[in-house]
C-alpha cells in the first residue's frame, strides 16, 4: 500500500504538474498554486424522472457543479433535452454497463446480440461488478460505450467528461483501457480517482499518460448516517480537504413513490438517501463550508479546456 | 353507414351465435341468453411504475375484470412480475407500436434494425397513427408483435388475451390481418370492436371468421368531464347496455409526479384524467350500476375458453 502511495504522489505530481517550473493545473485554471479544487458530481442522471428532476434542481441552485448521465436509462431523453437547452451546466457521460434495481431495469443502446457479453437472457445488463467482469468482453464494451456517447451527442448534449457508473471497467486493466481510449478519441477528460485504482491495481496507474487530469482525492459516502448529521462525512472531507484537484460525488433524487419503487430493496443508496443528497447539496450548511474552507468550485468543462486545449 | 351497422348485426349474430339452435356466447359463459356481459379493461399497463400501481390497486378492488401489457415500456418487467404472481388476474398484450408522449419513449422488443419501418431516427416508435401508418410494413409489424407477446410469455406471463395500443392496426387491413393471425397462432381472443371497425372499414369486418367472437360495443370516453360528473359517461353507457359482449376501456394512474412528467402536454388521457379514471372503477356508485342494470363482469380468460375450448 506504501509503494501505492508513494505511485500516486508521483503520479499527482507528474501528471498534474506540481513542480516548479510549470503551472499547475489550479493556476491554469486561474487560481493560486494550492487552491484546493472541488467538482461537485451528480451521478445517475437519467435513470429516472426523480433522479432528473432532483439534479435539475441541485444545478438550478448551485448546489452541484457538474454531474452525469446514463444514457441506457428510460428518462435519458427528458435529461438530454434539459443539457441540451442548459449547455451552461456541466454534463458528461455515466458510461453505464450494470442494472442493478430489483424491478426496473436498463440494457445496452446497441441490440443484445450485439453485446451477448454484456446482457442476460433478458437482454439486461447484469446487475453486479461482478457478474459483469465475469462476462464481458473488452471489444464489446467499447462498442457499447461509444453508441451510449453518439446516441447522447445524436441528442444534442455536448458531453463535458466520462466517468463509470458503479465502477465496472475498473474491474480489470483491460475495460479501463477502453475509458481511457475513448476519452482520448472524444477529446474528453475521464474521471481518474487516483487513490482509488491505486487501491484495486497499480497496473491502473500504470496505465496513465502525461496527459491524463487524474482527480487526487475522490469521496462519496458508502453508509447512511443519522438524517439529521447527514452531511458531517462530507463536511469532515471538506473540512480536511488538500490542495489539487478533489470530486465529491452525490447521489439525487426526490424520495417518492416512484423512487421508492426503483430502489425497493437497496437502503443503501435508496430513496431516502438520495433525498438526503439533495437535501446536503442544496444547504447553506454545504455553501458555508465551501467558504469557510476556502474551497474553489470546477466543473469537468474547464479540465477539458486545460486536458485539451486545441479543442 | 346504414349498410355498415346491418354488417354489424349480421356479423354478431352468426359469429356470437345469436341464433335459435345453438348456445350463444352468454349461455356458453353459464348465463342467460340475454345478459348483458361486460369487460371492464384497463389499458398500458407496463408504461411506468404509476400506472402499475394504479391498476394494481383496481385488480384488487375489483375494480377493472381485465387489463393488458405493453411489454416495450420502462416497467414492463414490474407488471409481468404481478401478472406472473397474480395469474387469477385477466391480463393480456397491448400490442404496441407507438409512443405517443413528450418526454418519455419507447422503441421495439426487436433492435432498430429489424425494424426500421416502425421507428423514427431515434429508435422510438412513432408518436402517432398517421406516422406510424405511412411507414409499417406489415411483415415488421407481424415480427415485432410476435416478439412482444414472446418477451412477456418468457417472463412468466400467461396472456389472456390481444388488443393494440391506439388502434394502429386498425389503419390497414394489412395490419389487422397480422393481430388477427396471431391471436388465432397463440390461441388467444382478440379485441375486435365490430362497431368501431366497421365504422373504419367493412374490410376489416369481412376479415373476420366464424371463430371470432366480437366485441359488440366498446366504449370509452375521449373527452373529459367536470371531476364531480366523471362517471357520468361510463354509467349512462351502463344503464343503456344491451345483451351481447360490452367492453369499457379505462386508462389508469395515480395523478404523481412521475404520471404527470410523462403525460405533459396533454391533458386528454393524461395525469388528472387517470386518476379520475381510477376513482371511479373503484367506487361504489359503479358497483352499485353494475348491480342495478343486471351487468355480468367476464373476464377475456373467459372469452378465450370459449373460443378456443381445446386448448
Amino acid at each position: 500500500m506504501k509503494t501505492n502511495l508513494l505511485l500516486i504522489l508521483l503520479l499527482a505530481s507528474s501528471l498534474s504538474g506540481f513542480s516548479q517550473e510549470a503551472k499547475n493545473l489550479a493556476q491554469k485554471l486561474g487560481f493560486d498554486r494550492n487552491a484546493k479544487l472541488l467538482i461537485i458530481h451528480a451521478d445517475d442522471m437519467g435513470l429516472s424522472h426523480g433522479t432528473n428532476s432532483a439534479v435539475m434542481e441541485a444545478f438550478q441552485k448551485g448546489g452541484i457543479s457538474s454531474g452525469s448521465i446514463m444514457v441506457p436509462c428510460p428518462w435519458f431523453p427528458e435529461i438530454a433535452e434539459f443539457a441540451k437547452n442548459n449547455p451552461h451546466f456541466d454534463i458528461g457521460i455515466h458510461t453505464t454497463l450494470t442494472s442493478e434495481w430489483d424491478k426496473y431495469f436498463f440494457g445496452g443502446v446497441l441490440p443484445p446480440a450485439s453485446i451477448p457479453s454484456l446482457v442476460n437472457k433478458n437482454s439486461y445488463f447484469y446487475p453486479s461488478v461482478e457478474e459483469f467482469a465475469k462476462h464481458a468482453i473488452a471489444d464489446e464494451v467499447e462498442k457499447e460505450l461509444r453508441a451510449q456517447i453518439d446516441r447522447a451527442i445524436s441528442f444534442g448534449v455536448k458531453p463535458s467528461h466520462l466517468d463509470n457508473h458503479m465502477g465496472t471497467v475498473m474491474s480489470s486493466p483491460e475495460y479501463y483501457q477502453v475509458l481511457l481510449k475513448l476519452g482520448k478519441e472524444y477529446r474528453l477528460p475521464v474521471l481518474i480517482p487516483a487513490d482509488m485504482i491505486a487501491g484495486i491495481s497499480p497496473q491502473l496507474l500504470e496505465m496513465l499518460s502525461k496527459n491524463n487530469i487524474v482527480v487526487e482525492h475522490l469521496f462519496m459516502i458508502n453508509q447512511a448516517s443519522p438524517a439529521e448529521k447527514w452531511g458531517e462525512p462530507y463536511l469532515k472531507f471538506i473540512s480536511e480537504m488538500k490542495p489539487g484537484l478533489n470530486e465529491i460525488i452525490v447521489h439525487l433524487a426526490y424520495d417518492n413513490d416512484e423512487t421508492r419503487a426503483i430502489m425497493v430493496n437497496h437502503p443503501d443508496f435508496g430513496s431516502e438517501w438520495r433525498q438526503h443528497d439533495l437535501d446536503f447539496v442544496t444547504s447553506n450548511e454545504l455553501k458555508k463550508a465551501l467558504k469557510d474552507n476556502d474551497i474553489k468550485l470546477v466543473t469537468w468543462r474547464q479540465i477539458g479546456e486545460v486536458q485539451y486545449p486545441e479543442k
